[in-house]
């Protein structure tokens, strides 16, 4: 299988590479984002998205004219609406949801508790929720926190650590015990991407409530909520729609749900008329009653650079580009890396945009990568995981990357 | 008691004021806020302060050098501990608090909601839950929602609206059945500033824990949380802290107390090792259990830059300006308005940094102060509040600002 010795197939590799990234029609658009002179390869915007230009000159028109500018009066102009104007382009732009459904605020883990109860208080009565069991750890987490306080069991679904679950393995568990149903849309370990409409339809048949986690899909795959008939949805907002470092989360909730549901975090903002400052909480009407307290206006800059960003791209070719480069990435890796594991699915229609490697020395070897400038994400205890940011990644950064990853091992004794 | 008309009483007012400017030693910090040209008069800083210009650098800088340059890496060299260090930061200027007891992240309403319930949880068959009638809407909503959702009881303490709760108001109804109270330490509508030393001590008379809401006194008056024995603290960042807005609010959890508290979002990063990602939440020890979802490091810069520049200045100064401003603010209403009434308390050691004036007719004249530049904060139905922050408010922009409000009144046939 290994014809090559490692130099060679790397010298290969990088032409291939660089073939791909002349024929590669959103090549232009690295451009956008800021420079970074020293690095050699980014595999993790899939953790954290790069910043943009564009956002460097935004931040300071929004500090010097707007919050210096116009002041407290910023919140009558325009930033009471902006989490749900620009949660409209989002849904718009990448999730096939009609206006009024989203809203931009908290942090993904406060948005699961919240919908999460909001979902068990609408099904009394039902005593089970239903999770697969690699889940994010925020939503497990969550989940138990919730189940605890509620009185709830979890039916935690097993699934392969380099894939995720099907829609059979649910169709398995539910029954009219399920209130809710949490998974991720792509697994955050194998990149596994969940059929979706077809797990939510299984839900509903059994009249249990879905929830999905979109934090690796949104930006990088096509999602369609309304088509899919998806109820509760969460986000977050700093991998592929590069919102910065512990950017806001995004909540979804489908229409004619919203005034059956109240959540749990009685804020000002989410009340009925927030200047009225009455003596009772009224929930809002509509999706603004998922919101608590005030969100961040500042960090919610970022996120409409990226949004308009894809809008001008085309989620098609965004998601063509990202195909072909996880496709590319693990081609390279069976070249260049024979002993490590592919620990994501072979399909491309079946996976998001990073693959999993597995390989019992990948801790010894990520702080190295990291040092040269070639940065994966390492997740104990043996999985390096290569994300591919279909408007940032070059197929050259890619295969240079993994040349380093090979590299690194060979130094430590862990390759051919 | 009203000599002259209202322009003689003007040019004496601004006169004097050029005077307080002239004599003023903190004046000169006030060239380190972004400038806005068109502004005659910010008095709603008790709002939102404004920015500094060094923010404007600090968040280029982020976002070029932290975010794009350290990418992924960021988390590891500094963010994940930046929400502890810059509360620590803020517990050692503003608070009064030892390290490791202040975390920023999340919204005050979703901190309130956290505490809350942990509290609730520590006091186990207690009923009873203690609050005042005027307190700020989210903690009054907040802690309905709690009461509701855990089968408590609320007892509200009538107030005063120009003044505030006392402590033989809280002597008065505290009792064995009391699991938390809960207060402002400033108030929002009337500025009154609560004897917080005093009230904790009461409360924990009869056994009770204690939340106090800094939003309106950090950064304006001394707080100090350790020598006061206060068990639980929020905050927002957006007001005298300049944080922008919707900027992230922070949490004092007491030592001791610490890791006796569970709160309700069992997010990651409360958890005990954040990147074990293990299959059960075990909450960290410290301060972090009250964190849940990945703070926004980006929204954190600003913050950095005030409570700065509060540490250059020093809280002594800091507070003397603040007390010169509200009661020059209040001769001037009382000289330029005297069909207004102050619906502050009267004595300067009572109150925070705003003054509040209530006349029938302010609903009318509020957006014509807004379209000349003059900003005061309208609440419903009838006050204006002059909020004053010390760094940078002159004694000039204040007397202009009511000169402003007493043409405006005027104008609309409000006043003599």
């Amino acid at each position: 299988m290994v014809r090559f010795g490692g130099y060679r197939r790397g010298m290969d590799l990088l032409g291939r590479a660089a073939s791909l990234d002349a024929d590669d029609p959103l090549a232009r658009f690295r451009d956008r984002f800021v420079p970074n002179s020293s690095l050699v390869s980014y595999l993790d915007g899939n953790s954290l998205g790069r910043p943009l230009r564009v956002t460097v000159d935004r931040l300071a028109e929004f500090v010097t004219d707007e919050w210096g500018g116009r002041l407290i009066r910023g919140w009558d102009e325009s930033w009471m609406d902006a989490p749900l104007q620009v949660g409209d382009t989002l849904g718009r732009v990448l999730l096939g949801a009609a206006p009024g459904q989203i809203a931009i605020g908290d942090s993904t883990s406060v948005l699961l508790y919240k919908l999460i109860r909001a979902a068990v208080a609408a099904r009394p009565g039902r005593t089970e929720l239903v999770c697969d069991s690699d889940n994010f750890p925020t939503d497990r987490f969550v989940l138990q926190g919730v189940a605890a306080e509620c009185g709830l069991r979890i039916t935690w679904i097993p699934v392969d650590p380099a894939a995720g679950v099907t829609v059979d393995q649910v169709r398995s568990v539910v029954s009219e015990d399920t209130a809710l149903v949490l998974f991720s849309h792509v697994a955050y370990r194998s990149g596994w991407l969940a059929d979706a409409p077809a797990i939510t339809s299984a839900a509903h048949a059994v009249g249990a409530l879905v929830l999905w986690d979109l934090c690796h899909s949104v930006g990088s795959v096509p999602v369609s909520l309304d088509a899919w008939e998806v109820d509760l949805a969460v986000g977050c907002t700093y991998k592929y729609l590069n919102g910065g470092p512990g950017s806001p989360a995004f909540a979804y909730v489908r229409s004619p749900l919203q005034d059956t549901l109240t959540q749990p975090i009685w804020g000002w903002i989410g009340a009925q008329d927030p200047f009225e400052m009455g003596e009772t909480y009224a929930p809002a009407t509509g999706i603004r009653r998922f919101l608590s307290g005030t969100p961040s206006i500042l960090a919610l800059q970022p996120i409409i650079d990226m949004v308009s960003l894809i809008d001008e791209v085309g989620m098609p070719a965004l998601r063509a580009k990202s195909v072909l480069l996880t496709e590319f990435a693990v081609e390279a890796a069976k070249e260049l890396l024979p002993d490590v594991q592919i620990a994501s699915p072979r399909a491309a229609a079946q996976r998001g945009s990073h693959i999993t490697l597995a390989h019992p020395r990948f801790a010894d070897v990520y702080n190295g990568l990291w040092d040269r400038d070639v940065i994966p994400d390492f997740r104990r205890p043996d999985n390096l995981r290569i994300g591919l940011s279909p408007l940032s990644t070059s197929f050259t950064e890619l295969a240079r990357g993994l040349v380093a990853v090979a590299e690194e091992l060979r130094v430590v004794g862990g390759a051919d």
